[in-house]
């Protein structure tokens, strides 16, 4: 059995295998469809989900994967490679460097590994259970900000939030700091890396928060659904970041006053 | 007398200079203080602006300087340099590396040289009047998009216009086709690119949007205030940068309806 310090090492491979895939398409041909959610998908979601498909099939092929494009294969495997091969297709589309490439390893239903890749940026942060958090193999770690009125608070999905809870984006636009509104995984990174202390995200499906969520959780942070429950592939895609128990406590609060 | 293509790389090379001051701080020691208005302030804001202007007053003594951080020198030169030394100085303070470096050249009043330089990047943009726009030396321009329904819409500053002008903001959640909410001068050169069609900003100073019209206005495109009017040293802070004309017809309808 290949221990969990040797499939992290193959999902760090897989982060860097995909990047010349991702970096061909952007800011270049994208063949935009919009799928029957509205949301986009390009080439290149298409291609680097197919990059780890094979690298997976090659040296894995007992293991299940679920992918945002291609869907689950071998659902009854132990073993669960989750894949988010654009996450922020949107921002890729608008020639924007910050979207990412998101892997997780679970194994009887927990997440153990995730890896959240940067393309354009030459980031690779991953996170194993029981071993910290790694950017380009430099350790990283949460902040120690207690206080929310003194936080660094991203707000992602602002639009969305927005839209189907006005009363929630109105409490949000009161609290942290200082404030960006933002969208997917990067602003977690920056959360893990200590630079951001709180991110509210919203929508997300399993293949956008479980990689997150093992790296954020072995930086020595938190990250649960709105209302401070575990993240499991069953979440209702409501979630929250927070570097300190004390600072998820008073974001859980306002998300829920 | 120098010229204007002599002016403008001296601009280029200012912005290249200031990288290695501006990435010492980035991700390090920030020195944050907040200002009388609560906007933040971080050592590298300083630290870059005094590049600058060491790099003026050797280069041209009798030209005049108008710094975010220290304010107007020579202000009846018919030359001013206008100068924001971090742009997104919030971006900056929480480790997100779309912070970018402005730089301006008017002559008699009107800007006609602009630069973007983005540190964390390794992208410098220009745009000189009569002469186009490039990035990094490849000429760029603003894509050919006409209609606001099938364009990309970026949202900068949403929290303030949220604040401020609430039916606004409702307004512009309703608009475009890929939507995204973002802060300071990227989205701007994303659209001098092509990438992005619509760009909405508010609460900006001269030093935030003269070098970035210069360079939207060189690759084509057009920036005015939420009015339609030019942009001066004047202006009231509320720019909108539109790739098309039609676009930009369409998008202060949704601003002034």
């Amino acid at each position: 059995m290949t221990n969990l310090e040797e499939l992290a090492q193959h999902a760090a491979t897989m982060a860097k295998t995909i990047v010349p895939t991702a970096l061909s398409h952007f800011r270049g041909e994208l063949g935009v469809e919009f799928k029957s959610d509205e949301s986009p998908v390009t080439q290149a979601d298409k291609a680097v989900e197919a990059d780890v498909r094979a690298y997976l099939s090659k040296h894995f092929p007992e293991h299940g994967i679920f992918g945002e494009e291609e869907g689950m294969d071998l659902k009854d495997s132990a073993h669960l490679w989750v894949i988010d091969p654009i996450d922020g297709t949107r921002s890729f589309l608008s020639g924007n460097p910050l979207f990412g490439f998101l892997l997780a390893h679970l194994i009887d239903g927990r997440v153990e590994i995730g890896v959240i890749g940067m393309p354009a940026l030459g980031e690779v942060f991953i996170g194993v259970r029981g071993t910290g958090a790694r950017l380009n193999d430099a350790p990283v770690s949460v902040s120690a900000q207690r206080d929310l009125s003194k936080s660094v608070l991203y707000v992602n999905e602002g639009d969305k939030i927005y839209h189907n809870h006005p009363e929630v984006f109105a409490r949000l636009m009161q609290a942290g700091q200082t404030r960006r509104m933002a969208y997917d995984c990067y602003p977690h990174a920056l959360l893990a890396m200590g630079h951001v202390d709180v991110v509210v995200d919203y929508d997300l499906q399993p293949y956008d928060y479980l990689a997150v969520s093992a790296v954020i959780e072995a930086a020595g942070g938190i990250m649960t659904d709105w209302s401070g429950a575990p993240l499991t592939l069953e979440s209702d895609g409501r979630v929250v970041s927070a570097a300190t128990p004390e600072l998820h406590a008073q974001i859980l609060k306002v998300l829920n006053d």
